[in-house]
């Protein structure tokens, strides 16, 4: 494929120059062209399609870089064939500053040639990722014919997570609480017409009455106790996806020695996620290994289990392929000009002299 | 700052969701605009601006995925108030191909609120940066009034790498080597009205007669001998920047035992350097303490000098920083809207719904 014409002949930018961008806007026309539900379902199966490969994974912790106000991570992984990563924030104080706690974006590159085939903007594919995750999880954890989840932190992530839950486990009410009620409001006006029965709650403890799932989603509190010990019935499915940074918590440890938990990947949970508050040893699960039917995932109808969820690489890998792959045929992007492609590719020097007009 | 308008009044997508994308068309713009010397001067001098800052700068080794074909790597630094990053990959086999070995993109952004500030392609800046970092070691290690350099390897680096010593040391005549004629002819003709005294050498022996500055730049070779240790005489300034990786090197462990060797980073250079030739307590200086004048740099006009480099996280920050005051009243950069920004940033999901037509 490279490109014989002499210099004078040359289209410039090259189709190797260019690149698909989706914008926050192209993937908001992505999701509604596919439908949310139907998005999320999809992103479920090509989560869980990938972690039935776990071991083709290049896996690493992610690389975070810590401040007083945040954290700013890269998420990198490869399945040898195709090479992804993430750029992440996460800053609880943006909120009062009218700005996102987390924004992302991501991309997509080609191993063999290290170029770079997808850039796409992640704050929205994320939460619709993280619903997904939680909702393969449950599919696998989850007690049978589950009807009901609180939703505990009613945040940007809240809708996607019901949602998700509605649409791949079947769930048919959602409970909703949330310090501010502000916030309870906002996701009860936008889950108002999705079908599901939608309860705003008062308190934690009314939020997870007879709950099957209870979701933990909250973003401000270093070592907070969102659910204590004694809130906890048997039988129900914790999907904890708050505490996803060392120092940051949401469950009372002795819910945790209760449950039996289950992980994306342990070197990175022991660090960040809820277990940071137990013992080095603490006996967690490989998710992975439960929808590979080599480790049990629910064992019987009274036990609790526990999805300490804090994010891991291969599933943003999963949704940013997804993506490459539902953009085919369609406009929901922009080619940008992000690669250098010179004629003969040793002459980028060439290149920049014969560009000066 | 924050956007107080109601849904139905807000303009999407808004400011905050903007940022500045270089393409590479406009970065060519942007260095004909400033000037290629000019700009090779500017960097150089942003780069040793914070190389003396050192201390202030986050440092880990950059984060490589290797695979058959080549290497992919993410290099993230910050100084406490900007974060960047930097993707790049190596795939010396892409130029049969018609692919650049080497294409990179980076990124900026606020340590604060996580919000990327600058998006840009980085091949050609990447070929900048490392011209002006040879430049800016070559200026505290070569010999005084140094007036001819030897350019071994002239592929997609090597022009640059001629005029930042021109611009920046002052050399006056480029001899160049290259296995390929091909690539020699390439780099004579770029440079032929650049105010250098250009020679085209048949051998690598011929090419470093009476140079003081020896410039090794090859790709595609593990563990080759560019250099061996009875063509390296006394007083010269060796920049070797072709050897970058775990297995690739280009001069003979003679010349580093005789050489007074400086580096970036020692724990990324033992590991991809020179040095990996050489035992783990093999002498070193860092560059930062030179340019700080805390270490010796040149001591004598008979000392063999050697900057074994590698490219460091801290060289693009200053690029990419540097380039993003020089687009202040420029119209050298589109904008694109990569960040979700929702009116309420908890309303994630309403921003989503609301976008439905």
């Amino acid at each position: 494929m490279a490109n014989n014409q002499g210099a004078a002949m040359s289209q410039f930018p090259s189709a190797k120059a260019l690149i698909p961008f989706v914008s926050v806007e192209n993937m908001m026309r992505l999701v509604h062209h596919v439908g949310v539900e139907t998005m999320l379902v999809e992103l479920t199966d090509a989560i869980e399609a990938d972690f039935r490969r776990w071991d083709v994974f290049d896996k690493t912790p992610r690389i975070a870089s810590h401040s007083r106000d945040g954290v700013i991570e890269l998420m990198p992984t490869s399945d040898g064939e195709i090479y992804g990563f993430k750029y992440v924030n996460g800053h609880p104080k943006n909120m009062a500053a009218g700005f996102q706690t987390v924004t992302a974006f991501g991309l997509l590159a080609q191993v063999s040639t290290g170029y770079p085939v997808l850039l796409t903007e992640m704050t929205l594919l994320t939460a619709l990722r993280t619903a997904a995750t939680s909702a393969m999880a449950a599919r696998h954890l989850a007690p049978k014919k589950v009807r009901v989840m609180a939703m505990i932190g009613n945040g940007a992530q809240a809708e996607f997570q019901a949602l998700a839950m509605k649409a791949v486990v079947g769930i048919e009410e959602v409970r909703l609480y949330d310090i501010d009620p502000q916030a309870t409001a906002k996701a009860a006006a936008n889950l108002a017409d999705s079908g599901l029965i939608v309860t705003a709650c008062g308190t934690a403890h009314e939020a997870i009455r007879g709950a099957g799932i209870i979701t933990t989603c909250t973003a401000d509190k270093q070592f907070a106790t969102i659910l204590t010990d004694n809130m906890v019935g048997a039988g129900v499915h914790i999907n904890a996806i708050g505490g996803d940074c060392p120092g940051k918590t949401e469950l009372h440890k002795d819910i945790l020695a209760r449950a039996d938990t289950f992980v994306e990947y342990p070197p990175q949970t022991r660090v960040e996620g809820e277990i940071q508050q137990m013992d080095p040893d603490y006996p967690v699960t490989e998710l992975w290994r439960v929808v590979r039917g080599e480790a049990e995932g629910r064992r019987d109808q009274r036990q609790i289990t526990l999805f300490d969820s804090v994010g891991f690489a291969v599933e943003d890998f999963s949704a940013l392929r997804y993506v490459r792959e539902k953009l085919k045929g369609t406009d929901f992007y922009q080619e940008i000009d992000i690669i250098a492609d010179p004629d003969d590719p040793r002459d980028l020097f060439g290149m920049l002299r014969r560009a000066k007009v």
